[in-house]
């Protein structure tokens, strides 16, 4: 397998800003950048995503894959990213058929961050099948649940990005990426297992966003079973896991979470089992995005 | 002042669907709608939004508005929205000129929602002018954050919205919209402040959402000096409000916030002669959305 040459191009994931608050007191916070990010193929514009930039190659993989825009870590040459011009070169060894054709249908989505899905996604999901033993124990989301909490992160520093994991079933983090769009996060994530060769369906993914349609569809797409959120779902999240059979849980925190599609695919434990509920979390829980 | 001719569709805005708690406890849970809207102006399909359904007409005038696909309201002669089909017909006095080119170039947002800004907004930001002399005392902010805690909404029952809102700067609300997508809430508070003939310059626009690029610009383009939220800000929203003298105040949340940019605008009071700190935030402040 060849890969894509690629740049590591990195910058500044935060910025120190001055903020006044009710009693008059100056203070300085962190705040997380956004930039944009013009995404060139084959010389080509074909989008400008508002990044953080926390890993920008992944994320022009990752997208390209989830909008089934390259269909194959090979037909990719190399991503090139240059902050200084806000911009990431992707040279195909093939080009990209119907370019055109593919993103001129355009679908806003409800997610943070990436909004469009290009062309008939929606068509797409019934021809995805989730392998239908995957199974996932209690003890396996609360280790997930934990590890999140104790992570290190952008949002701990400057909050105001969203964060994606992908797991294995036992509780191992394998990628954790942070954005200002949660579609990039998930996105980044899809580059990086390409990258590494991972396959979703033995894996867990983890958003601290919501379990949006959209997301729902980027996680079939990387063929993973179980979606894990802190926050809520919506009917049409709802309705297509469950026409995918894929395993959702909402509202997971400390040692609650809601089981909502599929749920012959977790297995109960009997909470003494388990360990006790761990103090107030201190990382994602603390905030008040007013969506949960 | 000719309106245009609108239908007043609705749509069941929650489902109930079934969960399973932790100890294996099977409830009913509310959790909002999410579905496709497909615009079509003068018959030429533009785009699909994913929204709850709560406004939808208000939703598709305003999105035109913000996207400055159109530029006075008299150029619409109707907005038909049938969600048996889900689809929105707009019917133009003059038809959008170059529609074609000023829908070709797509910038995906960090926002919740409505991700694509047509064209070259951020080169139109620099041509604003927000009104110099605006000004909000601290008490109009407690008197905002107060009304948003004890509203009825959706986010009470089902969860999974963003919230936004435009007051008075006495603290008197106007609009209130909530929306899976938070800034199909902002283009539908756009939508129906031009209906009412509503000035942004005077008034105070709140979000639950981060304050992002993209929601400082679409501030902006109301003419509204004060955007307040119960997240946080991003680099990118910081640094536009900043260049547009626009005032943001992040972390609204019972008696506290962080003023961010041109604190000029807040005539800051004595605390003492505001009012006690409300109870625990029994609304919005509830949530857990892992992103503030």
């Amino acid at each position: 397998m060849r890969l894509p040459e690629m740049t590591r191009a990195t910058v500044p994931l935060t910025q120190e800003v001055q903020a006044i608050d009710e009693k008059g007191r100056r203070s300085l916070i962190h705040i997380p950048a956004e930039r944009p990010l013009t995404v060139y193929v084959d010389k080509r514009e074909l989008v400008t995503l508002m990044t953080l930039g926390g890993a920008p190659e992944a994320l022009v993989l990752g997208y390209l894959r989830n909008q089934r825009l390259v269909r194959s870590l090979e037909e990719v040459a190399a991503i090139h990213v240059d902050w200084s011009v806000g911009a990431a070169a992707v040279r195909t060894r093939g080009g990209v058929a119907d370019i055109e054709e593919r993103t001129a249908r355009k679908v806003v989505t409800t997610g943070c961050g990436q909004g469009s899905v290009f062309g008939s996604l929606m068509e797409e999901v019934d021809d995805i099948v989730l392998p239908p033993e995957a199974r996932l124990r209690q003890s396996g989301v609360y280790r997930i649940v934990d590890t999140i909490r104790t992570l290190q992160s952008i949002y701990k520093q400057a909050g105001s990005v969203h964060g994606c994991a992908l797991f294995t079933r036992e509780g191992e983090l394998l990628y954790f990426v942070e954005d200002v769009g949660r579609h990039n996060a998930v996105d980044a994530i899809a580059g990086k297992m390409w990258l590494d060769g991972v396959q979703g369906g033995d894996k867990v993914f983890y958003t601290t966003g919501r379990l949006t349609s959209e997301m729902v569809i980027k996680g079939a797409q990387m063929s993973i079973p179980f979606l894990l959120s802190r926050s809520g779902t919506t009917q049409m999240g709802h309705s297509v896991a469950t026409r995918l059979g894929m395993t959702l849980l909402a509202r997971c925190t400390g040692r609650h979470f809601l089981l909502l599609t599929s749920p012959e695919r977790l297995i109960l434990e009997p909470v003494s089992t388990l360990g006790s509920d761990p103090k107030v979390d201190t990382g994602w829980a603390g905030s008040a995005d007013g969506v949960a």
